[in-house]
């Protein structure tokens, strides 16, 4: 596939975009149940496909290029396609996240002001090698109204072409080109430059890859580049709660961004509370690292001055002593990566400094880093995490692919009236109303 | 100033954007109020720092390098000076953008999730030559707890100095550093290139500047690069209204960006409708274009390809004559630059149509483009206006300075307890309440 194809496809996308505005719930949540029993329906041929990956996976493994890890994300079966059709009319179950009107402002009598939640327009995502990753991918386009350009690893090239297929075909309702697939790189370098037809960018993957997109490109991203998240157990812990937070927010499940990686500790509770912590996390197979100050208690390895930027992803953690909250702050606002703190204090106002004080998407008191979660917030499905401030931060759902409109209903509204000498004077008075053309609420 | 001097005033209001975190509304207000005194006292100076600008930019006039209007609008009094003292008052008046609970969810027994409205951090701006743009932006900057990089016109740079000056020394409450004035122009790319340390841009001038930043950085810029709106006098319109309405989005003040641009007038009225709309318009001095269908009605001059696509900012309006509502959504959707649109019609379906259809900020129905305006809106004061679809759209007032952070209040909750066999389900119930550290609301 030519670039030139790669731009005519984003156009494509962005035809289909206008008319996605238009389209309803229903035909949105019926598209969606159709793609599930398509996936259902054609599962063969999606098994047979996906066997292609997984042999020309093999041989990359053999040849010491792919981890075992990676071969097995990439494997598809019966009862996994299910479980992708579950997802997807999970989806479709999901409160519309579309027209809502979000607030009403009477400006003056018949003259109205509504926000109203409306699609972001043409996404572009670009995601690992987990071949499920397309069909939620596609399936949260479509339920939020987005038109999508997809593009996964290339690892996974035959099933995600034909799950994209699959996913094509049974959405023929929904205006053509809403969902385009690339495969090649240097059409992931086409889309960065198209900033005028794309209007965000989703990738997924390591933190190099999120850092390269967002270095090429004027469109705005959404991703995280880096988890290195702390729990600070403070010297008005309760230690047994410090001790059980700590193990969770490391051991639950250590290879994600909200997994803690350093874990601090007030100086006046180090002596108290370090002994059993390391031999909990000792007898989990935590590899441990300790400062100066840790190995007078413990004896555990030296940190280096790296460990404190590093996002182990894996059953490793470094430990600090410090001397204060302030301290704490202090460290981690130098070392962290705005996703998510943790305290653990009986002492609120101490609770609130550290909350307030961090720059931080999540900021916890008394619970595991390991919460910071879309499905867990209770937003639904995860779109992903942002560290970045605008537009969306932490744990996303499917509002942070919307964003709003301003409908303004009037009845031959002038703003001459409201300049000048003998200016009007609005009346700016909020209430309860949902926009309806033509109607107007009060 | 060294570009090390810039990064260094950078590194200084990073800091102090961390602890304006922490400044309660009582201190901001207060800061604001001194600010707005200081202004008055220190008036006599600011004038004849002004009047060194004044001067510079006369000769500059009749250099033939500078217009009357630039040099009018640099120009400060005594009154302009309690006007803009009277601004940052109203500015400490308004209600605080920060610290509100947006929502809050019980994820389970005594586990409660708030996302809480913050500070974006630091903001860098760069504006145009009014030296009142300086306190205004200043202004809400402190007001919504961000700390600010101020970069003005060189044209106002006495005048701007001794603004700044005045506002750091009244603000000696506030986190020292956190307002920094850079003067030279290379100091802006010093500025466009620390997106690791400025979370926003804010610039405001010409169309072409805007441009130039958004392609020269990776921080996200919230901004307008161009303003062509549109009025669509429907099959179905009042023609009365639609003759008002036309005439007020252009007339009533021309040179702003929510000014219409180009008529957009349905064959089924245009014999009836232009021949007065056109009179009204030549009456009030509008240099008038129309398309060949325009022209067999009236007598304008040609339109040229360009016209749909230029923002005149003046008395001067495009006119062209559709087929239908369809051709009208067509024609905004290639030329508009999803500012502002407005129909006039009787008929709420074909308004619903044109609102849902267009890709706009802001939709109107029967009303005036030039409503969009965050005063007009209600939303207080203005930050600007964006044309981008992240984060702020249309009109931004002091809550398109602020994101959220999410604060998590738990009892030792962990993770453990909510995955595997025995997982334990989440209640994920939406409740009314305010954080406030280690208080659970339910």
């Amino acid at each position: 596939m030519s670039n030139t194809e790669a731009t005519e496809k984003v156009h494509e996308a962005q035809s289909a975009a206008l008319e996605l505005a238009n389209v309803s719930e229903e035909q949105r949540n019926d598209a969606l149940r159709s793609i599930a029993d398509a996936i259902e329906a054609n599962s063969e041929a999606i098994l047979e496909a996906n066997e292609n990956d997984v042999r020309a996976g093999e041989e990359m493994l053999e040849a010491g290029e792919y981890t075992q890890a990676l071969v097995d994300r990439l494997k598809l079966s019966e009862s996994k396609l299910e479980s992708i059709a579950e997802m997807v009319r999970s989806v479709a179950e999901q409160e519309d996240p579309l027209g809502k009107t979000l607030s009403a402002r009477e400006l003056d009598e018949d003259l109205e002001l509504y926000r109203v939640a409306v699609p972001i327009g043409v996404i572009g995502t670009v995601f690992e090698s987990r071949p499920d990753a397309l069909v939620q991918i596609a399936a949260l386009s479509l339920k939020s109204g987005n038109a999508v350009i997809l593009k996964g690893g290339s690892e996974a090239s035959h099933s995600n072409r034909i799950l994209y297929e699959t996913i094509v075909e049974a959405t023929e309702e929904i205006p053509t080109g809403w969902a385009q697939q690339i495969e090649a790189h240097e059409e992931v370098d086409t889309m960065l430059a198209m900033d005028d037809e794309i209007d965000l960018l989703m990738p997924r993957g390591s933190s190099e890859f999120v850092s390269y997109i967002q270095d090429n490109t004027q469109i705005p991203v959404l991703g995280h580049t880096e988890g290195i998240c702390h729990v600070f157990v403070d010297s008005e812990a309760d230690l047994e709660m410090a001790e059980e937070i700590a193990f969770d927010a490391k051991v639950q499940y250590p290879a994600v961004c909200n997994a803690v990686e350093t874990l601090l500790v007030h100086e006046a509770v180090a002596a108290e509370f370090l002994p059993g912590m390391v031999a909990k996390y000792e007898n989990a197979d935590v590899e441990l690292r300790g400062d100066e100050r840790v190995r007078e208690v413990v004896d555990v390895d030296a940190t280096t001055a790296e460990d404190w930027d590093t996002e182990y992803g894996d059953l490793e953690l470094s430990i600090k002593v410090v001397d204060s909250l302030a301290d704490a702050i202090e460290h981690i606002t130098a070392h962290g990566s705005k996703h998510t703190e943790s305290i653990v204090t009986e002492d609120a106002d101490r609770a609130g400094r550290f909350m307030r004080s961090l720059d931080a998407a999540s900021v916890f008191h008394n619970a595991s880093t390991r919460f910071a979660d879309g499905f867990r917030y209770g937003l639904g499905a995860e779109v992903g995490i942002s560290t970045g401030k605008i537009h969306a931060r932490g744990p996303v759902g499917l509002e942070g692919l919307t964003t709003y409109k301003y409908h303004l209903e009037g009845d031959g509204h002038l703003v001459a009236t409201y300049a000048g000498e003998d200016a009007v004077p609005f009346t700016h008075e909020e209430f309860d109303g949902e926009w309806s053309p033509g109607r107007r609420s009060r």
